[in-house]
């Protein structure tokens, strides 16, 4: 019988759902040594968040965060609010002696996601461990992919290519505080790059030592008020930038919420001397791979259904080969690899830590100075 | 507050697993008036399925499917046993008051079918429901195009065309009970034909009315047992047929456990005078959709994402647009209707009940008659 | 410096522009003993056909077709009439001691199929040749698929599916010789399945033994006339068909006028026990291939991009890799085939003769018999 | 009966293959007002070229490139020849009164390449006409997308991302002028750049203000020598860029002859306010556009097969609908255009002059410059 690992959840909007659902479903799916307990949920409306727990089965409701990190019970504090409270929640849940698994990006600022990252450090001697949700690494495709190039099937590595776009950002779409610079810290960038850099890296394995050009450009200047009448728009809608890797990989990456026929594509494309991959999460059970080893008559484009149990990662756990996993499949497989890890066991494939996403910031940070002062800028001096 | 509808299901293999899923997360994204209660379930090891309880939170275990029907406090039996126990299980439930929800194909036999079709027309006077997990109707893009069709969107249809195309049936493949016709009934053709006749009549909503030639193979006739040696494999691989619609429609129709390269190819394509639609179960978020209205230049097969919440049915319960839905889905938006129902509303898109499985049953059921008879079947007498 | 070969061509429609093109090109693109020379063009108009010859550059323009099978100078007669009519043009051709190239399908009956089968079996004896424009077979990726068959690749076959999907055929078409059985024979079935099962039969090697089922539909009975008010049309729109082949594997096999969305879907696709098969002629460049014998995890449909010279067939005679070949081509293919075997030599994949032609005839007679009679007819006995 | 234009070719390898099979197709397939006389090619190798000019039909073969400009009968000198001959061949032949048809990029440098556009300026006054071979812009897609645009079906521009990519430049590919930065000014820059940018600018009625960023790579620095041994390979194997329009759209741009897996994808998307284009030359008979003024539900890409005469430009030329047109028909229907011009009357879409050449090739140095100095460079000063 498991032991218990009691988890608190800040946050009851669309990420406090996705949360809520993979706390629920991931020891139904996986044999665990820890027993996921939904103990407290957190939210700023005691009323919303009591209804919100009872709906999914939080033990316990509260709009006091500050309870969270003294509480002898809990074990692990999930943080799914604004990237501007990221900082001040994981660090007290870090200082409390709590594990962290922290929504992305790491924070708004580098200046907060360095301290962030200083805490994990310190915690870490500790024991304690600070995870941050790059969800997109537990689709089978995409851990399966990091397999691929990490057995060296694609050889020596030339392009690395990165778009998330989407399309709900028109002029008609109403100021939220996805909308406003002081609370996101930027719009599409911060939202999409950042999942698009940490792709790219975990699947290389590799790390972006320069950013050689950059451009941000915010299209909608003004938006409506839910309030009534319009108010600024202060974030970018779409930035762009190409980098060079470590490995000598040239990279380009864009992020945009004003590509129209876009919904949710966050893609990957990766060329090597032996073979390519492409990725779509919009197609995510799918991974493009060419096998440029294969006999010229029968090279191409295949389109592996990553669905077969016991070779693609995570879905023996879910069902029969062909079966469509869905989108909130990679937060329970995240749950699990985090239990394990917790539990002193290995994860199917790394989890993004503290250190990981602050390389990611630190990448983000350099394109938006690189826009600013229309210029390159070099990434491989000593990290701070 | 809803009050409880006390569910008990019998089965805790892969169905099992997928119906205890819906079960567990209806109520979590659905507003729903009844509270579904995983109350008991039942399997033939007393054992494994407390462990199955427990693991996915049944209230009670039991290897009695006796006691279900007997129990007052169930309201509703999930039938998921192999096809030959479905009458027993779902006739008994039946007649003790329970609602049922049972897996398809609805029987092994045409003759077990009728005496289910006919329990079920009794207890219906009584109030009493009886559905078919035929799930494919709940997936978003399934729901709409039953809805463009309904709208009158393809205009006079002229062509259907289904297949249900899996490859795990190899030589290789070792001998169960779905390879065994006494058990089974069939095999690919209850299994997977059930699946796209039925779809092929919820989205047209029209009704075959002869099967005009079929073809019935059995590739493998002997396999590996599990026991070491083999045995003999007494169920079709394959079966195919052509079939004519009341509205004079033409349709072809063919399950194929031996189709290479298709993991779990589910089919459907509608061509009618004015649109044609095209829907494949490995990309279960996308429809394709040709408006034959649209301008010249401009007309194209066009590739709908069903991810618009308000819009695409079911989606709006579950994650953003782009967000792809999974298999399980289909059944906890199916557990949804069927809860809505049971209390007096309305089901988003028709529920399968019990006599439209068994006008399923009966195409089947004439297929493999003009497969061995080599000739067409009516099936337009007045309906047995 | 080569000799050359003095080509005859009858018919000035969309054919006669591809035939001439084809002449036209042929010695441009391979390097060949003989050197085609268009010689004369034959059309019932003598105006339209004297306009059509300066155009495409034929030396002579008649309307009088017996000329040609009795000109010393004409070595070839190339037929693009009305099915009708093949009969007497390719017979006069042949006894003239002309090889002919003569459109598909062989004939609008069964009997003037056979009739000039047995002309063809005699002339072949004088060393005469007698050739059927099937011009999807000298398509890089069909003929490519054939070497891959051939070469073992597929194992075992289970399925053969053929389509020829069209949709010019709706209400508003007006009346042609295509809507007349009296001259076509027949409307999509001799049209169309003409070509896919000739396709499927050359790509598996393997023969048609059986009619197990059919539907021949004619949905629109009624079509404008060109000289105005509506007029009877009397040829099927659609005609599907069920088929068991000489291996063991199952076919089906559908042609439509009707199917809106497909301009021009001429697909195969064939499952084998080691790899499957697929094509659409809308892509014609692409042939999409399952290896069943890669590992697991790296299995599925690739798309290969038949442009490979020296790999795959023709394409070294024209563009290099990436770069599009489009209908045409198959005709030019087609003539340097059939030129390279007309003098002395061999074909890169083997020519349609009339003895195939007639073979394909009897499966499309035998789908028309078991549509009307409602059961199977075997076409196993020895042929006739 | 048409006038004859006498035209004379320069160059007898592929492109040289190319515009013989333009010239020799143009007046089958168009109705034209000037009948192209392919009357001279011009090669460096007297007997190679005689024997290309027999094959092809060229009425004269001659080594000496002085003899065009100076031949009276010859009225248009079509030149193929490496990039740094470009513009001693086309000076002369517009200074001998001759319209010139000019392989694409315009110059290897773009001191020649201005130039050029100043010769042309000068020869355009006395009615004579220079244009370049950016055959893209008359692929049916292509053209057809050009006028979505015009007519503002995508509103705001937003977003242009240009992509030509290649994969023939591994390191085993051997020397050859296009590997030789004296000869070919750059390497995967010129050859593909210039084909998107034209590209780019051509669909979208914009201009190219800024490259905001650029990055070119020598991953393979050395190549086996034809002759033996190794030697240096000394231009760009790909280069990417970032840039502004002057309507505000951002682009993106990438050549690459080292992207594995993409024989010749040269891609082009486009997302507007209201809709979006994508375009790969590789389906090059499909676009993909997305109408973002369609209700939700039924709002998706479509894949517009354009081969409807009538609607998509130039296919009422050759094929029935559905029939794929290939690489050649670019080239056959520039030449159909250009002789409609050169004769008085307008070309179906615009056709690239000089001027539009020489901006392309500003862009193209732009980015070279930007790579170098790493920081954006500006295009919006008074055009040179």
């Amino acid at each position: 019988m498991p032991r218990p690992l009691n988890v608190a959840l800040i946050g009851t909007g669309f990420m406090g759902r996705a949360h809520s659902n993979a706390w629920m479903s991931v020891n139904k799916f996986f044999d665990l040594p820890l027993d996921a307990v939904m103990h407290t949920v957190c939210g700023s409306d005691l009323e919303d968040t009591r209804a919100f727990a009872e709906r999914w089965g939080w033990g316990r409701a509260t709009a006091t965060v500050s309870e969270l990190a003294a509480d002898d019970e809990i074990d692990l504090i999930d943080v799914t609010t604004p990237n501007d409270l990221h900082r001040a929640h994981a660090v007290a849940a870090l200082a409390g002696g709590k594990h962290v698994a922290c929504e992305k990006p790491l924070a708004g600022t580098l200046d907060d996601a360095r301290a962030m990252r200083d805490a994990a450090r310190t915690a870490r001697a500790r024991g304690t461990r600070a995870y941050v949700w790059f969800n997109y690494r537990r689709c089978p495709a995409v851990a399966y992919a990091h397999g691929l190039v990490a057995e060296g099937r694609l050889g020596r590595l030339y392009h690395v290519r990165g778009q998330y776009l989407q399309d709900w950002g028109g002029p008609a779409t109403p100021l939220s505080w996805r909308f406003d610079a002081a609370r996101a810290g930027s719009g599409a960038h911060g939202d999409l790059n950042a999942h698009v850099v940490d792709l790219a890296c975990f699947v290389t394995g590799d790390e972006i030592t320069e950013v050689t050009g950059a451009v941000e450009t915010r299209f909608i200047r003004e938006r409506p008020s839910p309030g009534g009448g319009t108010g600024p728009s202060t974030v970018d809608d779409c930035v762009g930038f190409l980098a060079r890797f470590r490995s000598g990989a040239v990279g380009s990456f864009e992020a945009s919420r004003l590509a129209t026929g876009h919904a949710n594509s966050n893609r990957l494309e990766i060329n090597g001397e032996l073979g390519s991959l492409s990725f779509d999460v919009e197609r995510m059970n799918e991974l493009e791979w060419f096998d440029n080893t294969v006999d010229a008559g029968r090279r191409g484009w295949t389109t592996i259904m990553c669905t077969t149990a016991g070779v693609h990662p995570y879905v023996e756990a879910y069902w029969p080969p062909g079966h469509a996993l869905g989108y909130e499949h990679q937060f329970i497989s995240q749950a699990a690899d985090m239990i394990r890890e917790i539990s002193g066991g290995s994860a199917v494939v790394a989890l993004a830590d503290f250190d990981d996403a602050y390389r990611t910031q630190r990448v983000l940070d350099a394109a938006l100075i690189s826009a600013r002062q229309r210029q390159a800028v070099s990434l491989d001096d000593p990290e701070q």
